[in-house]
């Protein structure tokens, strides 16, 4: 494995490794901004690239968004970005649903366990749902939704699907509907299996946390839609057209990213230093993901 | 591995297998009951035993049940017993706690992710605890939880461990809260990890789903104090002090019962086939798990 190239401040290694590429697909928490503080110089990087006629690609694994949320993040952050230009794993898992997994309606439906921006995105890819915000499972379990589970009254005969992505409102129903469902055959996905949430300077429980309790149950895991799965990849691809060999995914974090840009055989990856991994990371010796090149930060980029 | 041998309709290798054992542990479901079917001769069967000066224990994974709720149990089907023969996970849990891990006060508090029967264990015991039935916590997470979990405001600083068992009323919220304390170095115990609940003829979720979320956010799985977990062996001879040499395991399954007492080096194993595993499990070549002997069912022991 070559070592990776260090960019910052190499203006003629910045414009040839520019120059190997049509797309860039970009993380976004950690490399665009951290929580609501935008890094220094990210919206004029991204002009840069624009002007030089890159397409541009946001992946990022929040489910509870929907991409008309995220624009509005773009927005308020003054970063030029078009809602088609920005892919998480609920529209992932959508695009997924509707243009690769083409289950034969009628047995089509999703039972979701999620916010609103899953749903919000599965409606943007015509694929019917259930679950998800209705408040009839917002509730706790009744004896008699014990038989009617069983027995499948209670159930939608139309699900062939369970989606798990984070989920707030998530509770024991729920969660014995799921897993009903899953004893039924129903496929299951997963959004993303973040396993944590950063959240007011700490962690909560992650994308995987909703998943987790019917996973144990049902033995088995979701195939998730999210990073680093190459699932999400070829969502990404079922939607935008690409050459991989001139794709490079630009990140903060090796074992989510960068690995899914290299899973992917990409023509190379970007890491960013203003995120999760440090240099050392995958200077080391043993490192196990090593970027094609790394810089300080995305504003380096403008030399 | 000597092949188990076949007791049903054997009166003198009962009685040889009988005088081996001064204590004999049993599983319940699946031994005794099905759900609400007595299995027949088991009373008399129970009462045989008595008479003969064994010491009789009941063990169960069983947590959302204490030990006086299934005294009722047994009371129902006409079996003779004492609440202090009754071993279920959630008192397992406590003796353990209580008598085996013993964290200096005050940071010695449970938070508890269950229902009323682990609560009143822990009672029994004398721990102190916080979450369960609270109604407090049996409601949607809010923006402003997020900020009190994170800074410690809507934590106890006397938690120092916490409990999952089965919760029907598990949520967000309090998986929110859990992880919090585990990332701030709770110990992390189960009562038990049965993957699911057999509940209307059908499987929910079982006690692993309360605890999966939350050891998929920690990213380390919880100490069971259910079978076959020895820290229930060790609990259950922290409280009855018995010759191991002379105790027998009775069950109906290889993987929990079965291994619970092969691995807790007890004198022998006797499967009763009435409950999940087939003789044809353990007279396979390949069998992972072998008892000692084993009879059509517990019935079969009066000869």
């Amino acid at each position: 494995m070559a070592p990776p190239k260090y960019l910052t401040g190499d203006k003629a290694g910045i414009e040839e490794f520019l120059s190997r590429f049509d797309v860039f697909l970009f993380d976004c928490d950690g490399v665009l901004w951290s929580g609501d503080h935008l890094f220094p110089h990210v919206p004029e990087t991204i002009e840069m690239l624009r002007s030089k006629g890159k397409r541009l690609v946001f992946v990022t694994n929040n489910s509870t968004k929907s991409r008309a949320d995220y624009k509005k993040k773009f927005d308020q952050m003054g970063i030029p970005a078009e809602v088609e230009e920005v892919f998480g794993s609920s529209y992932s898992a959508a695009v997924y649903i509707a243009r690769i997994l083409k289950l034969p309606a009628p047995k089509n439906k999703v039972f979701v366990l999620g916010e609103s921006g899953v749903e919000q995105e599965l409606d943007a890819e015509g694929v019917r749902y259930c679950g998800g915000t209705d408040p009839a499972f917002r509730r706790d379990i009744e004896p008699e939704d014990f038989i009617n589970i069983a027995n499948g009254s209670a159930l939608d005969p139309e699900v062939g699907i369970v989606l798990a992505g984070l989920d707030f409102h998530l509770n024991y129903l729920k969660m014995s509907v799921a897993f009903q469902y899953l004893q039924r055959g129903a496929v299951f996905l997963a959004t993303n299996i973040d396993s944590s949430l950063p959240m007011a300077h700490s962690l909560f429980p992650g994308a995987a946390s909703a998943g987790a309790g019917v996973a144990k149950a049902i033995g088995k895991e979701p195939l998730s839609l999210g990073k680093p799965s190459q699932a999400m990849m070829d969502a990404v691809e079922g939607k935008f057209q690409f050459d991989r060999s001139r794709t490079c995914m630009v990140g903060d974090r090796m074992n989510t990213d960068i690995q899914f840009g290299i899973d992917g055989k990409l023509g190379g990856t970007l890491a960013v230093l203003t995120g999760v991994s440090k240099k050392e990371d995958f200077l080391a010796e043993d490192a196990q993901t090593v970027p094609t090149a790394y810089i300080d930060s995305l504003g380096s980029l403008l030399g």
